[in-house]
Order: structure tokens, then sequence, then C-alpha cells
């Protein structure tokens, strides 16, 4: 079987392997699709060198059915259409004797941890398989886990039916987050200077403007009686976007931090203060945002079809990664292993 | 009567002035005690010059005795004990018509846009009131404000019975917190670098750390089990202090942006991301909170007498501000009015 290996310095090749048993506890997956996060971008641009194993397998979003299951393993057969919650947690550690296993403080992320997707043959613990329910795509299947973590950022969120909610960042996560929102009966506005993505936005039914236009006070007040919005999202990474989330909430708002921020970024706490605001990390997701994410593709709530822009062989891993960094007309790019066809 | 006037320029005078009349829904009280607060010292320092009305009357943590009531005052008599909860809210704007009038956004904030209680006779909206109760005495009652600010900290932090607690900054408020922390029956541990305020902490059976002494997590981490706090109140002001604050907390801590930084400050978002943390803003008090703290006076849970460190009288109002600026032995100081006398 073939497997895309990252090599280092920006750097990918095909190689020949031969596909693992699965061992105990473990079930060996044919892989359909693989999407590209943007996690994989920046290890691939060597700033995760420290922490991943080169060469390594990438990708952590994923589809595929169980070709092959290990000793023990039971409520899986060959042919079982899945999909993988790559958040591998020790059960010891202060954060999961609290219950908050998904943080874990010696979380294996597979994937990036450990070897992930991008490869015909997957060997996982069976623990991390979550169900695709009959009438759900291989295709839309692989969009479960980035859409995990939107249904994490809105839970953290706690945002309600009715709630007026603003995502500053039109990228793939913010536009997922829009989309869960909606579900969850809030209205949305989603803020982004790129026009392609607004137009992304708009097909899924989604408000925006763009923060390159003017004062968003000028929508957003009148939208909101001039209190503000009750949930910010900070999806764009910017200085400038966490100010604006940041200044756009209503007394006692709540923004998620969504982006991660590599370098302590200026926070003006005087308005946090002041309006009495919360800021609330989120990271990865729970095992039920898991499968709300599963259930909110199999009801199309969430239109996949609108949010993939290109499909590529293993073969064109290279020419996928490239496609994704170029941005021009492209949200989601997977990578095609073969199991679907 | 005689009240103190704030004229800019660090300096202050005593003016003669004629007792005014309580209108309808007003009473007149015979002001006891007056607390400096740190927001005091800068309003002598020209910090906010652009928002009292000079000649201004400073002074919102008091205790006194109504004198006089005006039309339509009832449940109140001359002599009654009280002390002021100084927050005059619209009702009218998003944040009132929501339920959060404390945090008003047209708030009057008595004693600061409008003239306080530096002055032997002070005329304010019976509303305002808050009864001492028998056996509480007017020094300690002086102290309610201040302390309903903590109580509120810690009700925004949801510190619960057995939570390990770290509060960085020994000043007054961070004292209060401890106390009101300890109260809820919490663990508490003060970070603070001033040997006399932890000699104070100490006294109120408070433990602390010398943050200049070394890392904190040598005495964090035997603690907490290596799982870090799981609240932090950030009391201190500085970036440092807020830095110790963030990386002192468990998975899903809560820190309590307690004191006031006037321009963004870094904030690391990697770790609040990384361990799900929250940073929670929290702003005066709401009615609740005033008379939880009179209650804990009451119960003699804060120990006022440790705290209060001189008192001086009216006439000696700048001496009081410098007694307190020099830092040295001083954590309360306290301007008799007179009406205890």
């Amino acid at each position: 079987m073939l497997a895309a290996q990252y090599l280092g310095k920006e750097t990918f090749r095909l190689a020949e392997r031969t596909p693992l048993r699965p061992g105990p506890g473990e079930v060996r997956l044919d892989v359909a699709y693989v999407g590209i996060c943007g996690t994989d971008l920046h290890i691939k641009h060597g700033a995760m060198d420290g922490r991943v194993s080169i060469p390594a397998v990438l990708g952590h979003e994923m589809s595929g059915t169980v070709a092959a299951v290990g000793e023990g393993v039971s409520g899986w057969s060959r042919g079982d259409r899945v999909t993988v919650m790559p958040l591998d947690w020790c059960g010891q550690c202060p954060a999961c004797t609290a219950g908050h296993q998904h943080v874990c403080q010696n979380l294996v992320f597979v994937g990036i941890d450990s070897d992930g997707a991008m490869q015909q043959a997957w060997v996982v613990p069976e623990r991390l398989l979550v169900r695709l329910p009959p009438g759900l795509g291989l295709r839309a299947g692989a969009l479960a886990e980035p859409l995990a973590v939107a249904v994490h950022d809105v839970r953290r969120g706690a945002v309600a039916g009715g709630d007026r909610v603003l995502v500053v960042g039109g990228g793939p996560i913010g536009l997922l987050i829009g989309c869960v929102a909606i579900a969850a009966g809030a209205e949305v506005v989603v803020s982004e200077p790129d026009r392609f993505r607004r137009s992304v936005a708009a097909r899924l039914g989604l408000r925006t403007i763009d923060p390159a236009a003017g004062d968003p006070r000028t929508t957003l007040d009148p939208w909101t009686g001039g209190a503000g919005v009750d949930v910010a999202f900070e999806v764009s990474g910017s200085v400038a976007g966490l100010a604006a989330a940041t200044h756009a909430l209503r007394v006692r708002g709540r923004l998620v931090v969504v982006a991660i921020h590599n370098q302590p970024v200026p926070v003006d706490l005087f308005r946090v203060f002041w309006r009495e605001l919360e800021l609330i990390g989120a990271r990865v997701y729970e095992r039920g945002d898991f499968e709300r994410a599963v259930a909110l593709l199999a009801e199309d709530a969430v239109p996949a079809t609108e949010l993939i822009s290109a499909v590529e062989p293993l073969e064109r891993v290279a020419e996928a990664f490239e496609a994704l960094e170029s941005g021009m007309g492209v949200v989601k790019v997977l990578i095609d292993c073969g199991a679907s066809r």
C-alpha cells in the first residue's frame, strides 16, 4: 500500500509499505478521504518539526472502511464505514481524572504525534472509531473532525436559540462554527475580508461583513439594538480580529478563543472588566462533540459539498497541499486514498 | 458642616457648607467613616480629571447614621446605622434591561461621577442604603464596599468548598478576596512581594508566597498535586502577575480579572486554548454581594481591625491620602467625619 510521507523541508514522498496487521484492540482501515488541516500546513512549513517524527504520515481528518480487526475487537466488522476521533489520552493525569480527557496533559494527537491517515491502510485503536450512519457519504464523513471542533467551540460558547453570534474569520473552522451556531438556533454574522470566503459563507446561509469596509458596528449595532452580540468567536488569529471580537460583545458576553495565538497577544482587559466579559479557551472536542458532528453531517445541517473545493488522489499529495495554500477559491481539499473507488 | 473638596493638582481643601435638605426619596446621612480607595488615589493624581467635576467631594466607602429623611422615604429613621452602595443605574440601557444593572451602560458611580462621602453630611437616594446590623461597628461598616467587590469577584470565580485558590496581589482587595474565599470553604495562597502585606495576610489566616523568591510552582505544585489551582485572581495589575495567574491554573481553571489594566496587555492565549481556561471580568458588585459583605463583617469572617491601619479626622484628609500612599505598614486608611463621636 502507498503512504504519503512528510520528510521535512516542505517535502513529501510516496512510499510503498506493507500493511500492518492490527494488534489486540486495533483495527485496520482502508482509508477513503483525508482532509488537509491548517495544522498540516504548519507542519509542512517546519513549524512543528520538534513535535512530529520524520518521516511522518500526516492526516487526522478522514473517512474509511474497516478492513481487518485485531484480537478482542467487538462491534466492528469488515466494511463498516467509519471516521476516527484522533485523540488518545492517558487516563491518568489530572486533566483525565477530572473528566477532561480531551485536553489530557499527555495527549497523543493521532496524525501529529503518531502516524496519521494519509496512507491507503491505517491501523488505529478500536476506541477511536466513530461510525458513519447510512446515507452519509465518505467525502462528507471526512469533515467530521473539523466539524467536531466547531461543535465543541459552539458548546464552549454556550450558544442558545435566539443568540446573536459574531464569527471573526471565515476560514473552514469559522464557516463550520457559523453553520453549527445556525443549527443551534442562533443568528450569525461572519466577518471576513476575503471575497471568495464571503461568497462561500453566503452559500452556506451565513450573513457576512467585510471588516475592511468600515466599522463593523454600523452593521452590528442596528442588529443588536446597540447591546452587542451574545457570543463572539475569534477564529482569525489576528490582533485586530481579537480586538473586534472583544469590542462587539454585550455586557456579560462570551468570547471563544478558537484561533491559536502562539505568542502572548494584547487583550483589552479593561473591556473585559468593564463589560464583565468572559474569554473562553476551546481546544479540540469531546466524544459527544464528534458524534454530534457526524449527526449534523448526516442531517445535511452542514452542506459538505459547498465546503469541499477539490479532491486529489494520494499520488498528488504535494499538489493537494499547494492547492490549499494557494487559498484562491479553495475551502477544504481532500486527498482520495482509494477505499471509495 | 465640613466637606473635603478635591481641587485638582493633588490638592484638597476643607470647605464649610450648609447641609442640604433631602429631597423626595432621599436621606441625609451623618457620615461616620470613609475609606480611601485606590481609585481615590488615581483621582488625586489627576488620572480621572476628565471624569470628576472639580471641585469634587470624593469617597464611596463609608458608614454613617440617618440624620433626616425626605418625602416618601419609608423604612428609615433618624439614627439608623447604614452604609451606601454607591451605584446608581439608569434602568433603561441594554445592560439594565438584561438584569445587569451594576454594569449599567450609563452608571453613576457615586463618589466619582457625583459627590461622595468625605463630608460631614451627605444626601443620597434612599435606594442606595444598606442597613448595618446590630453589633457591627461603624469602622468595620466602612469596609462593606471594598468587601462587596471581593464577594462579587469570588462569586464570578464560582469558588466552591475545597477549591484551591491563588490570589496574585495582596493589597486590600486581594486580602479581602482571600478572606471571602476562605469563608467559601476554599484553601487560599496569596502571592505578594511586599513583606508587610504578607504579614497582614498571615494575620488574616492566609498562606502566602513571595513571587520574588523563586518559581511559585515549587509551592503550588505539591499543593495541587501538579494539577494547578482551580481559581486564580489577578489583583496585581501587572503583566507578570497576569502571566503567573494564567500559568498557575488547572485545566478548565478560572482566572478572574480584578485589577484594572488601562492598556491592552499581553495575555498567553495559547495557554488559555491549551488548558481551556476561562478569563472572567468582574466589576463592582450586585446588591446581593453588598448585603453578603455586611453579613460577613457582622460574623467577623473578615477581621476588620486587622485591615484598618489608621484613622484620621476629616480635617487631615490630605495626610490620610499621604499615609495610604506611603504604603509603609498601611492597608486601609479611614477618615473620621465625626458622626461616631
